[in-house]
């Protein structure tokens, strides 16, 4: 299975999943399976979620609370998770508000690794 | 019950809660009730934190994502929940990494306009 293939089951197994990503720390998109993306900017927010992961990371190291894993962000039109794959990547999944959050953290993790393995 | 009894109730409730604050969105803190901090800098944490919500909002609301609710962030020692409690204030439980999350979420939630009334 190809990138591609891993973000498009974490899409398909998730209930509510707009979209899934596979991102750079910098928020250079590496690649995306979109379910119906709506009237949203999902690509221009993930550019500046990429920055929130960051700046999260260094406040975490910067304090000694260890390495940032997971971070979420829920808006009224989108919840957005986003897991580190490794220093440099990211994946994240975008769902509706009424979207299944503990499915889409589960199958993060459980995905995370099978694309640092493709990395 | 004052905000302190509100953020006392949050820790006593959760599974794995360290601590709950009522915080400005510029970092200074309105009150706090602690468990058991560790040895974590947790205020000096919780200050970088606001900084990360305020910019999670900023990139929502210039993307048409509507208004932040909810943020949060896992580390390897600590995750953090914060919610938005009005535009000048949040409120944030850290919890063990093993903590009830699902909890968390919902206690910020019912929580947060009881906060709310007496801002």
């Amino acid at each position: 299975m190809g990138f591609r293939e891993h973000l498009q089951e974490v899409c398909r197994k998730v209930e509510g999943a707009v979209a899934c990503s596979l991102m750079g720390m910098d928020g250079i998109e590496v690649d995306t399976h979109l379910n119906d993306g709506g009237d949203l900017d999902f690509r221009t927010l993930l550019v500046e979620y990429s920055g929130i992961l960051r700046s999260a990371r260094e406040a975490a190291e910067a304090n000694q609370a260890g390495g940032v894993a997971e971070i979420s962000i829920s808006t009224d039109k989108l919840l957005a998770v986003a897991r580190v794959v490794s220093p440099e990547y990211f994946m994240v999944v975008a769902l509706t508000p009424d979207g299944n959050f503990g499915k889409a953290r589960y199958y993060l993790r459980v995905t995370a690794p099978k694309l640092l393995a493709e990395l």
